[in-house]
């Protein structure tokens, strides 16, 4: 019990500076350069809570955690939850912080590069996940936190000219409070997202000899 | 004797270098990005001196440690003194080799944003440090300075634009003595990241199953 | 066989990746640093993917592994052909998602500057793809792909303004499928860049003194 | 004899692309950012050659090296020989591939400056080295090379705006063969650079308890 609440504790803290490090870095009138923020944001999170909740602060990482094994299914709704609550709190300090634009300023995203976008970089970020931190043949290794915030920090570079680049059902539920995107946008990030961590997982699956 | 003294030698040549890298890379003229220049020496100076004194450079930290048990209180008097002296020292190089503008010229913080962003980020920071530096979970891992020198360039890329992005009492006295805030903010400042480094501690604790 | 097939998926997965964030950061129109996004996704599939199938995702990479007795000669033409056609299917996404420039809007590379750049580069890869991913000296080391990767950002930061700093036959084939190089230029990097990697095999061969 | 060929042939390659690397990234036209392009290529070339060498591609690193008693007496004017040779190597291929401005388009440093920022970071760059490469205390680490490579890449953040950022004898005496400065900034940069280098064997020897 206390060990789960641990985790829940450790998913809702990484989240929360998550959302708050990328809605600051984006909409903060500072010298500032957000892929990098966030890649770094992430890859210590995961530093600091891999030890007790696995550092996934992503529904879609969590559902392929769940699907290679790496995580009990009776605590992926917590999880979730979690993780969607400490990006909504981090919205509330993002929009007392700093001044974020209305929806009619935000790019408006081609459909399906929205869509390519996402699943690609969320497939990159679940792929990088399950073989840097739960495959046994590198078990003990000290990268595991840098290769999954690289991946976020090369990803926003790559395709945030075409797409949210939030790889993250959790960001992206806060960019939609935040008003960034519409709710259409929206469902469509989330539903690509989380295939991508599903496929993830089943790739994984066919490349790892693990027994468990 | 001699290992205390190696230990405060460590703490003021660290926080030096860190106070120097802020003032120098903040202030002088040339082509630079003051959040990767600042959270690249800390790691440096974490990973170089925390094998003897734990690697600070930082009273929140210090504070955090001692509650956790990882820093004997009766060392905590003298590594504030040693940070400080050492930013200070910094202070005076930093004043001789670049150009400080005048108080009058800086940004004028609003209180409460100011609190927000200290606080949030010193947390982020004592966090860090106590999951990656002192866990049992995972000692001798390798990436402990990289985690910490990360939290304050993410911290500063997202919150400089509202607060002063110190997350550090002896580089916010630093900064005192440059000129850069007034006494108000100062003590603020101060006292904001002391209370963020102690309720990491305590978090710290609910986390950690480790008997020390 | 499955095990080769793993290995020749893992290097698809991986060159498409790596094609796919340097043409979409090069082209596309937000905010980016290419140089560290081609890096950091290099980094991080070699960290993914090492253990599998060595994490080359480039045929001088291969051909140099190949020589120093780290990869079977068997499995040399699948693994050239799994990266290229890798690179080719990112050219696909990339056209779709972001405007590739005419050709005549091309920077026209001084012939010898242009071997210059490119041989160097590949060469320094290789070298250090060798000496820190198959070297029994550091075995077991968590560095290997931060040295991979960082390699090639250095690389790029460096020669770019002279040369194509691909320094990777796959994906110099794909800036030639992509138009972003003629016919000549697509084949004189490819020589120049399999004899960086051949020599960087021997040099490697006489620093070391593994017996395999 | 053997061994002392591939010590110093790791030297000469080392240094070679450490200035090669300064010498484009600072004065090619591409988009680039050299403290991170200089400091990144240290790093590849400490990890990759520091099993064999040291990896020192700095004479102020091998001084320090030998007084601490990690590098023998007699190779150290055959790694100082291979260092300046590698650097004025590498100038050949910058002077060949970019333009050099003359040296009346450098900056004119103020001497005292000049000697305060040399100084310094040498003194942090070979304590980091000693610190992290040949302390017992943190043997097997995996973060030494990324830890030396940011001490510089911090260094020039922080001090390029007031002096030559160098912090290494052969790249100062090959800025010196580019004409970037003159014989007297010259002889004085290398002269603070050694003796930044000894002071911090000697710091190094007061904190370190290792009985070699």
């Amino acid at each position: 019990m206390k060990e789960s609440l641990q985790k829940y504790l450790v998913e809702f803290i990484g989240t929360l500076f998550l959302v708050l490090t990328a809605g600051c870095s984006i909409f903060g009138n500072g010298q500032t350069i957000p892929a990098i923020a966030i890649g770094l944001i992430l890859m210590v999170m995961v530093y600091a809570g891999g030890q007790i909740s696995g550092g996934h602060y992503n529904p879609a990482v969590s559902l392929a955690a769940a699907i290679r094994g790496a995580l009990g299914w009776r605590h992926i709704a917590f999880y979730f939850i979690a993780q969607i609550l400490g990006g909504l709190i981090a919205v509330c300090a993002v929009k007392y912080a700093v001044v974020v634009p209305p929806i009619e300023a935000m790019p408006n995203f081609n459909i399906p590069a929205l869509i390519l976008g996402e699943f690609l970089f969320t497939f990159a970020l679940c792929y990088v996940v399950l073989l840097t931190a739960t495959s046994k043949a590198v078990e003990g290794n000290s990268f595991y936190g840098l290769a999954i915030g690289s991946t976020v920090t090369a990803g926003i570079f790559a395709v945030s000219s075409f797409c949210l680049a939030a790889f993250n059902p959790a960001v992206a539920t806060a960019f939609f409070a935040l008003g960034v995107i519409n709710l259409k946008s929206w469902l469509i990030v989330i539903a690509a997202e989380l295939v991508a961590g599903a496929l993830a997982a089943l790739v994984y699956k066919f490349l790892s000899n693990d027994r468990t």
